[in-house]
Parts: structure tokens; sequence; C-alpha cells
């Protein structure tokens, strides 16, 4: 027996995420100019990042080889003034990826299940399948979470339920009212990992303040990112809030500097600039506006959605991903998420969405 | 039961890893100004990084709001040519803690034990327990590994084995032809996990090739860091070298994005600054003979080291790390690595140096 044999059978049997194509390898695919190219595929913030938050990523270079402060002393500082909890509340991840991830090996051991719905998150069923544990997936509802039915599979041995709000990569959004019904219902010792990501895109008739209900729910962990609105994907940043004793025990299984200095620095500056979030959030709304009418004209049935991106039925998803490619233009086919016939474009700038629309309209004729 | 209570014991019975002591934080603890404290307690590059490192770093920060190339193609490329093996053999880790993880969380399952030194890096033990694991700690010899002793231990559960070379925190270099005899014996099903943090700072006449080794021990893992003589810890980024097989194990529980975009361009920059390896080399070795020096000079005991720090024996390790604290010096105190009547110092530019010796000699005398 060869030694990757050897491995636990939950391990190889692992589909590894597939992100979306990045600029250069598209590039170097197809033999096209980078400059070309419209990469509308990761969600990612079309404006780019805060310029508070790049002017602080930049002075950060100036000494990398020092580690980071392994507590993100500021950033959770921050943190805490903004969120209105101490910051012993707060658990850092290279990413909400990591936090999630977190959450699953101190809470979710081999043997053990998780919840989480159809077409929700890949990383939620990933993670579990990394640590061991059954994922117990529940069918969508309208592409959206089914609460009630989600409720009713938590099995004697679940220890996690994933929610995100809004979804990825449906844009679905549950009202918040479900999500404290939900967290009523759940038994106490099991997690409600509530991701989210998308939050600070939601309109303002949706907002809701989750944090607040951790106060009544020791069980909840609120995940949040800085690498949609913020636009810091590239340096890989994100955090936990959740109960104290809850996350400790996720802090004890983060590797000591897993948040990176510049990511420290650039976060804890963005997290400042309210004008740029209000001008990144217009740019979603009227980009969103933008592409669903575009949607519209081309008589493409799309998904209601509260984040910033939205999901379209094509028919032949796979097909028309590859006709948009050939034009230079990367979105995200979504076949692994059980939609073959959907694809899903990130909101960009106007006259990215304008290329993308046009690009469309060429590869469903083609 | 409270959620906490929930968590698995060995995941509840974690002991944080304690890092070196940020110059931020001794700052705010004692009132001191930061520009006058010597940190040498984390074994960083005092050269700091790699001026061709800071000018792709600095690029990097132009462009944040994308997600990092989740395949790393440029930094796989360039570590390919400089170590002679296809792309296929890298996986790389959000430091090189990250790819110690990775080898756990893909070869270790709950219930299952890995074999490593007393004295040996502490991550180790940590990666153990928080996958579920048993630690069979080997008694060390002369501070350093007894690789006969560690063979001996491997048990039929036995999954990975840590060796560290040179091991951190003591120094101490395994020849490369025990380590060749180790992988002879040792059961092929069982993944030898060889830590080279320190690989670069090791005197010509130790060097030795185990890339080489791959082609002959399909149970190898090599991991090496930009953390130190690349300078690069503030960023977080290494890597392991395995056989293709293994490395795609690895590869299938990593986090898609682990490594930053900041990470990824400054290491691949890193590898083409020679200038900067041998100068970074070369002030190590002049600061350690001076460090050498100098506490040969107050009579202490201290253990030969191959890498860019040495551990000296004072008798009251906590107390002498106090006073040299209150002198604004950071060394790193290992009562947590069994060793409370030692310190180790990182070696620094030829002022730190100096300065840190003077503050011992009064330490000591205090």
């Amino acid at each position: 027996m060869s030694i990757a044999q050897r491995a636990p059978e939950y391990i190889r049997s692992i589909s590894p995420y597939v992100p979306g194509k990045p600029i250069a390898e598209l590039a170097r695919e197809m033999g096209l100019d980078e400059s070309t190219i419209v990469k509308l595929a990761s969600n990612e913030n079309p404006l780019g990042m805060s310029p508070k938050a790049k002017a602080a990523a930049a002075a950060a270079v100036g000494d990398l080889a020092r580690y980071p402060d392994g507590n993100g002393f500021g950033l959770k500082q921050a943190l805490s003034q903004k969120l209105g909890v101490s910051t012993d509340f707060f658990v850092l991840g290279n990413g909400s990826n990591d936090v999630l991830e977190l959450a699953a090996r101190a809470f979710l051991p081999a043997g053990g299940s998780a919840v989480y719905a159809q077409h929700a998150f890949a990383v939620y069923p990933l993670v579990t399948q990394s640590v061991g544990a059954r994922g117990i997936e529940v069918p969508a509802r309208f592409y959206g979470h089914d609460l009630a039915a989600m409720a009713d599979a938590i099995a004697e041995d679940t220890r996690i339920v994933f929610l995100a709000n809004p979804n990825n990569p449906t844009g679905t959004f549950i009202p918040s009212a479900l999500i404290e019904a939900f967290l009523e219902r759940v038994r106490s010792d099991v997690i409600v990992l509530l991701d989210e990501a998308y939050n600070e895109y939601l309109p303002s008739e949706l907002r809701y303040d989750s944090v607040q209900w951790l106060a009544r729910f020791p069980n909840l962990v609120i995940s949040r990112t800085f690498s949609k609105i913020y636009g810091l994907a590239g340096l890989r940043i994100g955090y936990a809030v959740a109960n104290p004793a809850v996350a400790d025990l996720m802090n004890r299984v983060r590797a000591p500097f897993n948040a990176n200095s510049v990511a420290l620095a650039a976060a804890e500056a963005a997290l400042g600039d309210d004008d740029f979030l209000q001008r990144s959030f217009e740019t979603n709304r009227a980009g969103m506006a933008q592409i669903i009418k575009g949607l519209d004209a081309l008589n493409l049935e799309h998904i209601l959605s509260a984040g910033n991106f939205v999901t379209f039925r094509v028919g032949d998803g796979a097909g028309v991903n590859r006709r948009l490619l050939q034009q230079g233009v990367i979105v995200r086919p979504i076949g692994n998420y059980g939609m073959p016939e959907w694809l899903r474009v990130t909101i960009g700038l106007e006259a990215e969405n304008v290329r993308f629309l046009e690009a469309l309209a060429f590869a469903l004729k083609a």
C-alpha cells in the first residue's frame, strides 16, 4: 500500500475547491492580453481597496521581517469599537475561510456531523469532510436555505450548522426574524455558524444586528470577511465574533500567526474608511440594477440577490462559460454547486458590466 | 453542559503557542519607547528583507482586491527551477507552520500517533493534539534528536515523525548520513516530516541535499520557510516539498487561498536574491561568533547551534528574562520547552548583540 493510500479515506476523496479562474491563467491559456480581460468571477470589489487601507498596506511593507502580532491587538481594538463587544469576542482568520475551518476543527470531531444547505458555499462540505465528519445537506427552497428543514435535519451527532446570509452562490437572503427563530429552536450544544461574508452589501431595509444575539445564544458564531466589500481578498483576512469561551477554543486551534502583518494593518485602516464603504455599496446597487436590466432584456431567469453578484440560468452553463472565456470574460460556472444550467456573475464597474452583457448576448447566440 | 464543554477534550486542553513578545506589547507594558527596544526573540532576520522582495511586495500592494492565485503559479515555477523538481512537488503554506498542520490533517487521523523529540519545536505537539492524535515525545540526547530512540518509539498507529534540522529552540544539528539511515529504517507508511526552517543558515560543511532523497523515500516531506533567512516572517509564507501523490493530499486539505498575494510575490523575488542571502548568512556567522564569545566571557553554558540563534543556561530563566525585559531586551524564555534554566537569543546585528550582552551581564548581576 502506498503512503498516499494510507491517508484516511475522507481525505483521499476530497475534491479541492475550484476557484475563479485567475486573469493571468486565462491570458496564458488563450494567448490574450491581460488588460483586455474582464474578471467577474470571485465577488471581488471592482473599486479595488480603500485608499486608507492601501496606504496602511504600503506602510506595513517596511517591516515584514518581524512576525505579525499573533494577538492582532490593533485590529481587534478597532473591531471591538465598531461592533461594541470586547476584544475577547474575536478570532482572526487568514480569510473567513480559515475561521470556518477553525470552527470545524474546534467543535466538529471525526464521526460527528454538520448541517448545511444545498447550493450553499462549497467550503462548508469541504471543511466538514476534511475533519472526517459527515455532511448533512438539506435541500434548498427557492435556491435558498430551508431553515425549518435544516432544524429538522440536525442529528444527535450534529455539532455545527452552517448558515450563509446572504448565500453564495445564489445570493438568497434569510430575514433576521427567521434566523432568530432558528437560533431559538436549535439545541444549545450545536454551533450555529452564521456566515456573513456579504453582510455589508445588504440594502438598508434588510439589515440586522446579529452581534447582539450573542448575549442570548452562546452557540452562535458569526463570520465576516475583508475579502468582499472591503476589497482585501488578496491579503487574506477575516474574523469570527463569538462568546469568549467559544472564541477561546477557536483561538487554541488557530495557527499562532495566521493573519499576516499587511492584512492586519490594512484591515484596521479599512474599518475606518466609511466613504469607501459607501461608494462600494452604491456602485454595487447601480451595477446590480444594470446587470438585472440586461439579463431581463436577454430573457434570462435570475435569482434575486442580496450580495454583490447575481446567478442566472443559461441552460448550458459550461458551454456559455466557454464562449465567455473565449471573449476574455470570466464569470463563475456553478455546476459543482449542483447548478449546471446557471452562471454566477460578480457586479462590476459600469463598463465591465456592459462588456459582460455584450459578451453574454454573443455567447447565447453562438 | 456549556457549548465550550462540548468541544472535544483534546481541543479544550490545548495550551496555545507562546510567541516572542512583540515590541509594541513590551513598549505598552513597560512604558518604553519602541525604538529603544531590541527584539532577539523570534529568530527573525536582523537585516530585514531582501530589497528585491521588498520591491515585489510594494508592487503587489497595488492589486489586493483580487484573490491570490490559489495555485501559486509563479512561486512554484521559481521553486521548481531552484530545487530541480517539478511544480507538483510543492505545497505552499501560510508560513511553514501551515505546512506542518496540513501534513498532520492529511495523514494523522484522530486516534493515531506522532513521534517527535523532547525540546523540539512546540508546533509538533500542538498540531498533533489539535487533530486528536497522541504525541510520543522521545527524550533528547544532548538536547538534540535521538534518532535511534525515535525509530524505536514508532508505534503501530504512528503516522508521522517530526524531525527538525537544525532544531528549534536548541539549535542542534543531525548529520545527513544519520537522517538517511533513519529514512531507511522507518516504515514506509509513516510520513517523515523533515522541518528545515533554518536550513539556509547551515555552514557549508554541514549542508546536504534532502530533496534528492524524495526519489527514494515516498514518505518524506520536507518543509521550508521564508520567515527566517529570507526575512518574510510578517507575510507568512512557507512550503513543503514532497512526492506528487503526497503533495496532492496536503493540497486537498489546504485552504484554497492560504498564501496571500503579497507573500507570493515577495517570496518569488526573494528566491532570486542570492546577494541578500549571502549577506544574511555572513551577518549571522559573525554575530554568532560575537555572541558566543560574550557568553563565554560570562561563563555561561550554551548549546552549539547550526541556526540563527543560540540557547544558553542562566539558571533562573524567568528571572533573568524579566530583568532583560526591564532593560528593553526581548529574548525567548523556553520553560515551555522543558528548559526553564535556559534562554534562547536570536543572532542580531552587531550593535544589537552588544546591547544584549551588556543587558545580560547586568541582569545576571542583579
